[in-house]
């Protein structure tokens, strides 16, 4: 059963790598199927170059295993938060992206410093504040879930698609998973972009009509950037 | 019609992403028929692993499209207007490749370091002027090729073939796509050179002598440099 | 004789450059077979791409060739002296990667800046004291295994899997050949992260609670990432 | 005539661009036949993707051509300048590598920070005076020979297999043209190494008698490195 999720989910899986995104086993992509309320996941540990489709873990919203011989990925009750607190959200992605994850080692927020960032995100990519003892002792992979909502906020999430968990690393999200990845793909780019601008010491961010424009050329009720929607 | 024009302005785009200057969908090569009046450009949005030479898009000067089903980049606004500054211009490539746009992001000019620089660029690439909120707000592409306009000036357009536009990323031109194309390659590992340079805190530029030197023996009339044009 | 532990060194070597650790012939992995008393190692100065099975050294604990018709590698006194230090080491690997060597050059530790750190090393990975003209002179090699296990010190060895050599570069070990690869895979990636994070001007490191969190959930006696062992 | 010198020479071109230090068609290898009086080198301008053996160019070392239709590298007379001055020399390399140009540019030696220099320099890779505004105006690429021959000095020339032109780029030799290529290899991961390790705030170069050791055990007249030569 739901071979179309898990092939989805075993394509963006390998597209990670493809883009580079990922070293060894670290980060993970999923999907669900929110009329079946399930949520296909890349098992734990699992080399890329040897994963299949049919490794894919599905999952319920609880965290219980509906299909799959393997277990999840740790990060798991993460997507699964994050499923749970944004209807819209369709696609996470979890990398350890390097130049994304600098930043939230460093717990800064990638600040828009151009256009490459505006066509993408409305404003900065915000890093988590720091989880308290007590949160990382008992549900620390939920709890990083809800410190992710907490940092979107009231803010429309398909408007705020990435997060940088502090002193961890980035998730993205979209629509599918398809969409994760891209988001995932262009934080890193964006990020790697905010870092060097940084070290040439600029602070002044992106001008706000600039930012606006471009981000509503793409994602506006009017965007004229792509084709049509077929 | 104008399969050549169109044959050309494929391979230059499709060059792009084996020089490791694109992410995802980000640029676009343009070439102008000045004789027919026509520019071939790249569709807008379209994955380059999936680009083919029927994808590319015929426009008029004005802007309207002559042959193609698909939309032009949502940059052929800001090709038409480069092309109608400056009739030697025969070839157009815009990119977000990471050092050059992220000069353009610290609203830097590129200063010339050394000789690879001197071997394209008569002195430092400049950046534009950032647009206004009016210039952004309406004929916002239209407004980017005049503020690069603006910028080269005076000068002869072919000894400045490259702009940083503010806050935003580059544009490159030349004879044709592939000379243009040639000068985003520079473009890019000059930045890189520079940036580099910039943080080891150096800051006196290339004598001048020696950068008279090395673009002259490139692009002067006793050009000594490469085969005889046969 | 010695050919599956020959074969696993041989296939940890060339891993090596697959994982872009390597520049000419600059490293080398080894494997010990405890039961037989033998270490089996890289040839000296042997091109990666020549590299053959046979090629690959056979020694005893004492440096003396048991297998093989070429020299073993310059660094095997080191890689013996580990051995003999720790006797839960199975596996060493040697690099010159780039990020890795920079803080050996830099003589300071790698601190630990995020998860991804802590996923594999419990607290800083330490840079040994530079070693003494004398300890230079004579035995210089050897010298090395020595202060390297002198910077262990009298920590769980498998608990500390990487020493930076000081003014030299990265060593790293595990239960084979093969997890002192990816150790080193690691060590690389994360002294990139911290090298840039560095840049940034952060210098408090990850929160002692996640620091261990992530660890342990990776390598403690409760451990749940990745899949069972089988 | 020469086809063995011309093999040679081609495949240490080609080398070049697989090792990812040449951009487009800046940089050029060159090795010397001493009995016959003769030097192959690259043609100038003409793209490593369609270099064939035929292509390579042989001069006397007055600089006239003695076999080949194309014009030589615009940098011959450079060579050729290196080739007279210094009859060990076997083969030269001239390329524009990122790092090695960064501290080309800003007129900085290349410190000895750690055993990766010290295996293949004795001593920092120093940088040439700047050339006088004659010294450009005529006989540039021959002058650019004796301001590298002048930074060479009375020091033995095979201990200082490169030296860094200023404002320019790095040229490295070697008893042929695959050492030459070998030097410009290990000039740019130790450029790259210099300049990383510079960022941290290190000054202090690697401890003289370390240098020393890496040195001599390698290329001292008891070198134990690599296999003997047979």
């Amino acid at each position: 059963m739901y071979s179309a999720l898990k092939h989805r989910v075993y394509l963006a899986n390998i597209a990670l790598t493809k883009h580079g995104l990922i070293t060894l086993t670290w980060g993970n992509a999923s999907e669900i199927d929110r009329e079946a309320g399930v949520v296909a996941i890349k098992p734990s540990g699992v080399k890329y170059e040897e994963l299949s489709e049919d490794d894919i873990v599905v999952l319920d919203l609880s965290g219980r295993v509906v299909e799959g011989s393997l277990r999840p990925s740790s990060d798991a009750p993460t997507h699964l938060e994050i499923y749970r607190s944004f209807p819209e959200i369709g696609g996470i992605v979890h990398t350890h992206s390097r130049f994304a994850t600098v930043f939230s080692q460093a717990v800064r927020a990638i600040p828009p410093m151009g256009t490459t960032h505006a066509d993408a995100f409305l404003g900065a990519v915000e890093c988590t504040r720091r989880l308290t003892p007590e949160e990382v002792e008992a549900d620390y992979e939920e709890n990083t879930g809800r410190v992710i909502a907490e940092t979107v906020g009231s803010r429309p999430v398909m408007d705020v698609p990435a997060v940088l968990v502090s002193e961890h690393g980035p998730f993205t999200w979209g629509a599918d998973a398809a969409e994760a990845l891209k988001n995932a793909v262009i934080l890193e780019e964006v990020a790697a972009m905010a870092w060097h601008t940084a070290m040439l010491g600029k602070e002044r961010e992106i001008s706000p009509h600039l930012m606006k424009k471009h981000y509503e050329r793409k994602h506006g009720k009017d965007a004229y950037y792509g084709q049509e929607k077929r």
